[in-house]
């Protein structure tokens, strides 16, 4: 079972660029407004992991780019929670044009680091929580 | 007299828009890239603003086009210290192109904020010596 | 009668600064997005100005902040057309908090620019065709 | 033998988020700037690109993420390109903070598409001479 959610945004004019089309660093937003939109709808958003002490700061990305979005383009972004063992947080992104067709593909790593500034390198007791509520511990 | 500092700044590819010109909110942060050089060279950034116990939020601000810069372009702000009796930071910029052209005229004006969030009607010390020592005062 | 519409938008954690609230900035994305909501409902977006051969950029913008947002508030845009007899298009902006508490008010300029890059003096057919399908003529 | 160039910025406010750290999707903006400062250095900048009917999408970009930013910092990317025999433009980077410590690392992956919007499976001849002008081929 994986934990998947799907987000719908709308592609600004701000976001485009000279060739008409999102310009790539853009992504970065969507994958967030994916990860947001999944946390918010799962508890596990970034100011839910605040309240409990942590900030989940990135230390990789990536995007794989294969069709590009345009002004006004409803695109789908599919986010998925990889149920890793590790102290972090996966997660997957998949990001569709209006024809359904898949626009990029990327992942977002995140670490936990607590109130005293120190890396978790075992699972924050909310996150082991949070998971087995979900079902993936 | 008037205190006045020059900044140059290249107009980036993802700072333009599908018309290929810049889209006109980067303007702002094109004004704020002003306000730091005038602060950096005056001893009054925003690192020194804090350093005294304070944050200058922005209260105002606008912005009028006259050209488009472009993409690749070397542009030119001027940023203008207004010397108001208020307890209020007031700066004035024009941004030139490569020929020398106005491309916008703009203003910001921000207010003082004091580290238990209490706005400041009277000149904070800090910024009283700092006008004095520029002759402002 | 005036014509308004109100968009709902959440803050997003990459729009917010330092202090913790939205970079004043960004405001001018908001706008954008009220501008375009506000088109899209009334067919007058960007995208439906193309088509019918002209851009509208912005000649001037101005935004008066009264108090910040922070991130994961949902607030609601309001913009209102003003029914100028010049051939520009005039939007007024209210952003409101959560509480429903006025956060900024704001204004943009656009005017017509047909596809042999000439400023339009007068109001393009398509605009005032639409104005008068609205009652504003 | 490397093509390699060094490239200094500054830390803007708006860059750096709640944390105080530099939001993580900017690095693909600093990468752009390593990597134009780097394209006008050596001749082969989006603009001279361009000049020859081509333009080089991203296909894509990934950043491994060490250390914090904060605002204000100096930093400098360091830019490489490497030499692949493939009709892409491959391009690595380096950020080190103030102290010469390493931020993070990234990639960047173009190709090269004409202006009948075709991807180029072959050097352009353009890229060729240019390969061939800096020891390359």
């Amino acid at each position: 079972m994986k934990l998947k959610e799907t987000t719908t945004i709308r592609i600004r004019f701000n976001e485009t660029d000279p060739l008409g089309i999102v310009w790539h660093g853009n992504y970065i937003t969507y994958f967030e407004d994916g990860r947001e939109d999944f946390g918010s709808k799962h508890g596990i958003s970034y100011l839910d992991v605040q309240s409990h002490g942590y900030v989940t700061p990135i230390i990789a990305s990536s995007c794989k780019h294969k069709l590009p979005l345009r002004y006004g383009d409803i695109a789908t972004i599919e986010t998925t929670f990889e149920n890793s063992p590790a102290a972090k947080m996966i997660f997957h992104y998949k990001i569709f044009n209006p024809d359904g067709a898949v626009v990029c593909t990327g992942k977002t790593v995140q670490v936990f680091v607590d109130d005293s500034n120190q890396l978790s390198l075992n699972l924050p007791p909310f996150f082991e929580s949070w998971k087995k509520s979900k079902g993936l511990l």
